[in-house]
């Protein structure tokens, strides 16, 4: 992959669309009036066959690909996989990414402004739910003409969503590509998530939400959070290679609170970054997203019947040292829909990164991705017509 | 064992022990004038062969067994393994248990009298490393006459100070018995004590360490640390066979924030508790003595240098499902005790409840516990004389 290393999507303006209309969610309340910011990479064709969605997890956003001006460092997230000649191969595919609503990097959530209050939403906002983000997400579809995607593609919370293509709107989507991710969390998965909310809405900064009117902002609780949820999704393993037990810049331990390993302030200059750009009240809706998934529990508990709807092929990966959402809850899925007669290619990637391996170019990982996505270019039907 | 279970040391009386002299430290600080706080049950026999030694944990302290009035409800935290009948068999047996300094239920610790200043001493009190607990356990043995421990016996934190008596104070010690612990923090495990760490500091009413002197206690801090630290002690399979995703006291999801799984309110429930009762100076020291922990540094990483002067027994025991002390760092151990060509009885308890476990009934553990007291009792040479 190294010669391709370098191909970049380039310079990419995100795109707002304004819903005016009432969107129904999943918790009885709604959500009207609301734009959705998008990116696109590459082109659609003269069929609209070659659109794929990508999905964000819990702490992305629509900039999955290049960068927004010359200088800019802030590279996409995924952008080692969505580009000319990449896994996701723009020359191919028309690839659009959304910011989920709830966030705040331009779609509307907590921070924007609530037109009935004249005020941001802060826990005004909505609770919203995978299956929330993929109804607006057909919306996004509607308005940009693409009546079938030939790939929804996510990781962790994105995978959910993939998932949640596949089961609610299955005849507009060909392939769900649904990367380590899970059915649902885990007693341990919610109890992480749920130490990472305490943090949050105890700070004294929180303000019961409203901290945007009080011009404060709960940093020290996102830290402590985004410090804990960064150990969840790196093993045990790689913070022993990574790290060990060095110490940083000091001969020895000075018996005192700095950061003497490594470890810590690695830890810290995550947390302190995080804090400075994350919204407390997204970080908030976006773990209870994920802890209210669970596509089986309106099936007594059934995967595969809750998946019955399904017609499309998938791809499930997995990565060995994942323990966040371990190999066997993608074994839940690939169940699932082998319970269904529908095709899967399932991968347990060996690798020692964690949760964090989907984000990585690990060869494995992205071979068995570069082979499906030839499969998905070829039920595109028009392989040599519209290539660029 | 259930014909025991009923079977209690009674009501304890804690004693306190006061030292004028100077304790020179690890870190370079001294200690004087201060108290150790201990209780004991069981006789010493006459010829002083049968004492042991309890080390307690994190969150522990030197109430490890009884109970301190008629109605006190607070049972000794190894009551289950620590008196008449019991696996530590205090008709055999004198038993000691010690709080260590720098704790704060009666030991000196932060929030005693600095003599310097009058005022509780805050982050003045020093640093103090299994290293130094030991060499206070030390003194006390002095102070009540006792050469030689029949065993010194710890889980986790505990088993550190175990195993550093073995290479501290070899001649001092029969047995060694290290349950649940590790020779060294990962730099996993240091990570999540930081987290916990960085909780209580920023908490708003910390005011570094001075919260005695506002009448203020950081307990939004320790209560995330608190919640954190304990799932870390239960396994995944436990807390998924225990909570699954079981909603508490409802019948569906509310799309709110508060405690709607059970995982949710039982770990709040413990947070809440422990930031009652818990000091946060006690708990920041605690986990920089765990982190702090690694004989073998001193010897390039070598444990079985650093094993080098021991001479007594040993046992060791690990758990299956501890993943915060798995049972490959108890092997560790085991193979530096096999180096140094020593006795040891190892024992991997096959067991689902995590760290936690070396604090249950577990007829495995108990079983091998039991058995090998049979031998440390052997080893006191007074089997018939001094029987109660």
């Amino acid at each position: 992959m190294n010669s391709k290393k370098n191909h970049s999507v380039g310079i990419i303006t995100p795109q707002t669309l304004h819903f005016d209309g009432r969107v129904q969610l999943k918790s009885g309340d709604s959500l009207e009036n609301f734009d959705v910011v998008y990116e696109s990479y590459g082109k659609l064709n003269s069929k609209n066959t070659n659109a794929i969605l990508i999905c964000h997890a819990l702490s992305g956003d629509h900039h999955a690909a290049g960068y927004h001006n010359t200088d800019d460092t802030h590279i996409g997230w995924w952008d080692n996989l969505i580009g000319p000649g990449k896994p996701i191969d723009t020359n191919r595919f028309f690839v659009i990414c959304t910011n989920n609503v709830g966030g705040f990097q331009g779609s509307t959530g907590p921070a924007s402004n609530n037109p009935s209050t004249n005020q941001p939403y802060g826990p005004d906002f909505p609770m919203v739910t995978v299956e929330d983000w993929v109804t607006v997400q057909s919306m996004v579809a509607d308005r940009l003409k693409i009546d079938v995607w030939a790939a929804v593609i996510g990781g962790s919370l994105g995978g959910m969503q993939a998932m949640q293509w596949s089961i609610d709107y299955p005849s507009r989507i060909k392939h769900s590509c649904i990367i380590a991710s899970t059915p649902k969390l885990s007693a341990q998965n919610i109890a992480f998530n749920d130490v990472a909310r305490q943090a949050i809405r105890t700070d004294s900064e929180f303000y019961d939400g409203r901290y945007y009117e009080k011009n404060t902002v709960p940093s020290r609780g996102l830290r402590v959070a985004r410090m804990l949820g960064h150990i969840t999704y790196l093993s045990d393993d790689l913070m022993a290679e990574k790290f060990g037990r060095n110490l940083r810049d000091i001969e020895n331990i000075g018996f005192n609170y700095n950061p003497e390993f490594e470890v810590e302030s690695y830890l810290r200059y995550q947390g302190d970054r995080f804090s400075q750009s994350f919204d407390a009240n997204t970080y908030l809706l976006m773990t209870k997203a994920l802890d209210y998934y669970d596509p089986a529990q309106a099936h007594g508990g059934d995967l595969s019947h809750a998946m019955a709807p399904a017609v499309c092929d998938f791809l499930v990966i997995s990565f060995t040292s994942d323990w966040r959402f371990t190999v066997e809850r993608s074994r839940e899925i690939v169940k699932a829909i082998h319970d269904n007669d529908l095709n899967v290619t399932y991968a347990e990637i060996t690798a020692t990164q964690g949760h964090d391996a989907f984000l990585l170019e690990i060869p494995d990982y992205l071979n068995v991705f570069t082979a499906y996505m030839d499969q998905v270019y070829e039920c595109t039907g028009i392989k040599s017509e519209d290539s660029l």
